[in-house]
């Protein structure tokens, strides 16, 4: 068909039109077009554009200003310009485009049919491709997340994403890695591990994302201290000569249909735990990892809140990892109560170098749990012994061994000549009566910290006082709030005042359980 | 907040972007701005636009062509720079958008919860006042689809639609109307139903649509014969002058929720029949119906394919219509095959004008189907007695009353002065075998008359020469395609050798039934 239309159709010329308009390809039509006028296509909304065999989707935008694109062209945002290849002035044929044929998998998934892994892998190839609009790729998530997705249909989703982007090869036969399914503040271990890990030996190359809702990432952190945006070449250079690093990781192209999911799952703040799980473990194997160890926190603020639902959820990533050929652990730890005393990036890096530098004032729960998942990783290593992952951790630690590896990465990957400190601007929150701390709210401590200014004023965030298990009086302070910036003092501090985040026991209560919880 | 939020965050100064985003708002930010790489908005892809009290949610796009935005300015795409109502220049506040309140209804209802009222109207005002994007639109749309909705539910969502928009009181107490839900290609009985019913004296307002997926819409086939773009002044002239009319319905700003809730299910083929109960009866009772005649074809190529599948509509349509005041009278027709013999504008408009000529090669099924529909309206009239309809509507027909006010409908739009012809391209499709005509499949038919050109092509289409019921030999004509164009010529051609859309039968068929089917 496609040639024999042409004694109808006129072809448009192609122009580069300067929007990155975000993992959607859109192109761009003015209202006077002959084409335009006579194909009705505001109402389809999607358009193919073709060229020398060259097939691409995008959804239409009408441009009114001929200095975007005139009457007799055809403009293509930068995303779908770049996967067109062809040059600007090209002739280009458009016509209403067919949906990608893989929506027909995606309306048997609605109508709640079980989907096989060919069809989970013609959906993620027309993800990747660009052929689905994020109204599409919306519909998928809704579907899937009220369906569901059977232990069978995780494994083929991760597969398919797996399959559709590229695989790092570190050549290694042990690459280890830890991740934190999130969700409480704090949590900086990877600081530790990392350190701790590289040292005994094993490669562990860690990437991590910077801060979206939350008020610090393990980018956010680490940038306090060294440069985390590397080049790939640059981080391969640093892992090969240290045997770790903490990088950000959002410049790699690994399982893009991974993040082409979650730019559309987190405007609907949808996480299915299915899509958890393949969205997990496919970018963890695209990075070369053969060996996770899984930290997922259980608490009544965390987000998995049951020990129930912990425990399927292990078994999960348990059931895809294993069938990946990736050697995975899952431990539930202690989620009452964030990690560490500070919140925020400048607050958790110092956490993080006390407790390297052994100072007598390190938080102790973040050295204990950051111990004992750096001494299950150790663990992977065939020639430790079962159980003595923790002492060694703690020797590395204790010998200083840890801290010369942090100082080594930092200025592989570039220090931060200028330290930072807390922000200047600070008040208290005191307890309103006597009690035993039972748990501390993560969401309500996290948006505490974000109010003040965190990730963005890196010297913002909450310093913890007080942990669970802890006696206070009244009057006594629970913690102590951060800001760089007058306006944002303020929010935070009228927002503790509705509420702080404390609940405050008559009984003691145990206190942070640092694994196996 | 609002306010104290100025001493850390410029104000970016507001262009309008000459881009129609279809029903979506769009803002348009510079990758150079400072504000953009402070906030990283990207992620989050929806912004808050502010300024003196006003603000206005937009999906985001990133521009690197300062000629579109530059660093410093704020676009906003045409629909959202209307909607803002500021001149450019305006200094306004960006920040992170938080969803609408609304969407925490629409996760109750991913969740498998009844929605009320309440959570209807809330949903309808956001989305009028497109503080949903289409990602958002699409999750909702999926949960309904999913979840269903329960007769009071549609009721709920009918009602907020309706008042979530402008409502035409035409000031008379009967105000008809007439509703195929669509399906059966040739299906123009509009046109003669309107001239035979306000030749009787009732006011029958008609607007229709083009066609979008079919061959033809009512629009189209009048267009053949009048202008069908009307003001909404010219609308209300020729009405009250002349009772009728047969206009385009795209201009209207009735039940505007619906028509953005249809932008998005089109592309996603979604068609739950709770979302069509609501979409139909929003948009009638917004144009100020009071009766409401409803065309249900049933036949295995229908869009209602089974008589228990059309009764449970029906049952929907009178409950929802019953209580928002709307006289409605459901029928189900006969839709074992397409209606009239052509299929595309110009041989539909041929049809209907046979009919209303009294030409003895007229239809027989298209005039007895408009006889009946039309005689049901009549019936409204309180002076009417039951049964007497059909005869008055034929009376009216066969005096040449509704060929007069068809002449003054077209004459008062504006008649077309250069009439179509059909197609000079034509070819036969001939029965191989010799049988009884069981069926005709509505969906081929209407794709033959689609690859022929309709309704681009105007004159293009098929028109059919043997009909359900027929006796024909083998080698005998069953159809004939017209087309204006070769290659169009051709797609139809190689399409009809696959199939021809003729089922035959060895035993006689009963011939069409025009109602109560």
């Amino acid at each position: 068909m496609p040639n024999d239309r042409r004694d109808r159709r006129p072809a448009l010329r192609l122009k580069a039109v300067e929007i990155d308009t975000y993992r959607e390809n859109v192109a761009y039509l003015h209202r006077n077009c002959s084409l335009y006028r006579a194909e009705g296509f505001q109402a389809l909304s999607k358009v193919e554009l073709r060229h020398d065999g060259r097939r691409i989707l995008a959804v239409l935008n009408v441009v009114d200003d001929a200095s975007i694109v005139g009457p007799g062209e055809i403009g293509l945002a930068e995303q779908a310009f770049a996967q067109f290849g062809q040059p600007e002035g090209t002739a280009v044929e458009v016509e209403h485009a067919t949906p990608p044929v893989s929506m027909e998998a995606v309306r048997r998934k609605m109508g709640g049919d079980r989907l096989d892994f060919g069809d989970f892998l013609a959906i993620a190839r027309d993800i990747r491709d660009y052929r689905y609009s994020k109204v599409e790729i919306a519909a998928f998530l809704v579907a899937v997340g009220q369906v569901g997705l059977d232990r069978d249909e995780t494994l083929h989703l991760t597969r398919a994403m797996l399959e559709t982007g590229d695989r790092i090869d570190w050549d290694e036969p042990l690459v280890a890695d830890k991740h934190c399914i999130g969700g409480i503040p704090g949590n900086r271990t990877s600081m530790l591990v990392v350190p701790i890990v590289a040292a005994h030996g094993m490669l562990i190359p860690k990437t991590s994302s910077r801060a979206i809702t939350s008020p610090a990432g393990t980018a956010d952190s680490m940038e306090v201290l060294a440069r985390v945006t590397l080049t790939p070449e640059e981080l391969h250079e640093i892992v090969r000569h240290h045997r770790g690093c903490l990088a950000w990781g959002g410049t790699a192209r690994l399982a893009p249909v991974d993040d082409i999911l979650i730019s559309v799952e987190r405007p609907l703040a949808l996480d299915a735990p299915e899509q958890m799980v393949a969205s997990i473990l496919s970018k963890k194997l695209a990075a070369g990892s053969t060996h996770l160890l899984l930290d997922i926190p259980v608490g009544p603020t965390a987000k998995v809140r049951t020990l129930d639902q912990a425990l399927r959820l292990r078994k999960r990533f348990e059931y895809v990892g294993d069938r990946l050929g990736l050697h995975l652990e899952a431990v539930l730890t202690d989620g009452r109560q964030p990690i560490g005393r500070g919140i925020g990036p400048v607050l958790e890096a110092r956490d993080v170098m006390q407790v390297l530098e052994q100072d007598p004032n390190a938080p102790a729960d973040l050295r204990q749990k950051a111990l004992h998942l750096a001494g299950r990783i150790i663990e992977f290593d065939p020639d430790v012994r079962g159980g003595q992952g923790y002492s060694i951790a703690r020797d590395i630690l204790e010998s200083g061994r840890a801290l010369a590896k942090m100082n080594a990465i930092i200025d592989a990957q570039g220090r931060n000549p200028e330290p930072h400190s807390p922000g200047h601007l600070s008040f208290e929150v005191t307890a309103e009566r006597a009690g035993y701390v039972a748990a501390i709210d993560n969401y309500h401590l996290a948006r505490i910290a974000r109010l003040a200014g965190a990730p963005l004023s890196k010297g913002a965030g909450v310093d913890l006082l007080r942990k669970v298990g802890d006696r206070v009086e009244a009057g006594e302070p629970l913690y102590r709030v951060h800001a760089e910036v007058p306006a944002e003092y303020r929010f935070a501090r009228e927002y503790t005042h509705r509420h702080n985040g404390y609940t405050l026991s008559e009984a003691p209560v145990e206190p942070f359980i640092p694994m196996d919880f």
